[in-house]
């Protein structure tokens, strides 16, 4: 499993990921899931990947490849990140149409996806979610992030506190701790944490980290984060015992 | 779907279910989820259920029917929680059969799954989850829980907060702040929220909430517990530039 996240806000974007990879529960390792490409000064664009391990290396080796040889259509040609989603999505479909074909075991499942998100030209930032089956979504105003991987209990989280006028390290941290309750809940979600964020019109990126598991920032987060939800708890109003409704018991 | 909790602690049980039901995006309506069982005054019986609506109400049906008519085995005659948990999967497994067999649309999914709580004379109370397949797990000392529906979302909260020492209300609050979580974020879970207390030894029913949506403490809870995240978030500590990595971008 997996577990990343693009925030796309005023000030420009987020990216999270994880970094645990699993071929069943006996055989995990370590593997970045986000993908930095070198790219003209007109633009940066940066691959968050989810699902099969082979799918996602030979999508990156692929997107890699039509780059330095300037095929018709490459990263730095592409206008648009709505047509380097539609790229993206075409090799993506391409991989997995070809494992699927030389499919050996029933359980094997090729499928992957990913998030692509930067900047080309003078076109705003944003951010695009490519499925399995090569088309695509982009985040909106009332939803500005989007998830790949084992969403759901680093979901509320975001939903609370990643608007559009959310500051860039605001969102940084909020992804952190969205971060943390899955790692939590979910063991093939692991460290080292990715985090990197890009601020609009800049066609660089602004600021990259790396955490280990025993890095003391992601430590501290973590255990800031637990204190305060405690003390948080605690000051919760009661429910009124007068409230409470016999029960007919008579079923 | 449905999101139903049973919290198993020292002082006794928390039951919290939802009542939305649906058939489709297109037929959406209210049950509630949460069955008490009138039992002899030795035990007392809590029944939530998740799945499909047919068969949970079936279940129902046959475990009422063999209380009332006194059949071999049935909620006041076995003298375990575990034996009440086999009996319930049997007849979990037994409608579900009946109704794949009819089976006309290949999308039909018949399957349920429940959760029995309660205490059966000397016996310690506890809850037991019956799967689909009639099988069944309780809980431990460090998972004092079980869910069933759409768990994820609400599992964070539940996992940072529910010891064997959570006192009984405080447990309650927990499980409607995991709720709140899941009803964000999931449409097809809704009020009325029901909300029972079980302490142990009693045999009969502490408290019983039915908190509808518009709900003045629901309300209140909400917002506190929002409110509170918010404080919380503002005073996590922020991860310092002089960290960040240079990247190579060389990719």
């Amino acid at each position: 499993m997996t577990y990343c996240i693009a925030v796309s806000v005023d000030e420009g974007l987020v990216l999270v990921s994880d970094s645990r990879t699993n071929a069943g529960i006996d055989s995990v390792s370590t593997y970045g899931k986000m993908h930095v490409f070198a790219t003209t000064p007109d633009r940066k664009l940066v691959l968050l990947s989810a699902g099969n391990l082979a799918t996602t290396q030979a999508v990156v080796e692929q997107l890699r490849r039509d780059k330095r040889e300037n095929t018709p259509v490459n990263l730095n040609s592409v206008s648009y990140l709505s047509d380097a989603a539609d790229y993206l999505g075409k090799i993506s479909v391409d991989k997995q149409k070809r494992y699927k074909e030389d499919e050996g075991q029933c359980s094997f499942n090729p499928s992957a996806t990913f998030i692509i998100a930067g900047q080309i030209g003078k076109e705003a930032h944003g951010a695009y979610m490519v499925y399995a089956e090569g088309n695509s979504i982009t985040t909106s105003r009332q939803t500005p992030y989007l998830q790949i991987g084992e969403s759901k209990y680093g979901k509320p989280v975001l939903d609370r506190f990643i608007k559009m006028s959310t500051h860039l390290d605001e969102a940084g941290r909020c992804c952190l701790i969205s971060m943390d309750s899955t790692i939590r809940s979910n063991a093939s979600v692991g460290p080292p944490v990715e985090l990197l964020i890009y601020r609009k019109d800049r066609y660089s990126i602004d600021e990259y980290y790396c955490f280990d598991a025993d890095d003391e920032y992601l430590l501290t987060i973590k255990r800031c984060w637990h204190e305060e939800l405690s003390k948080a708890f605690m000051t919760l109003p009661h429910y009124d015992r007068k409230f409470a409704i016999p029960l007919r018991d008579g079923l």
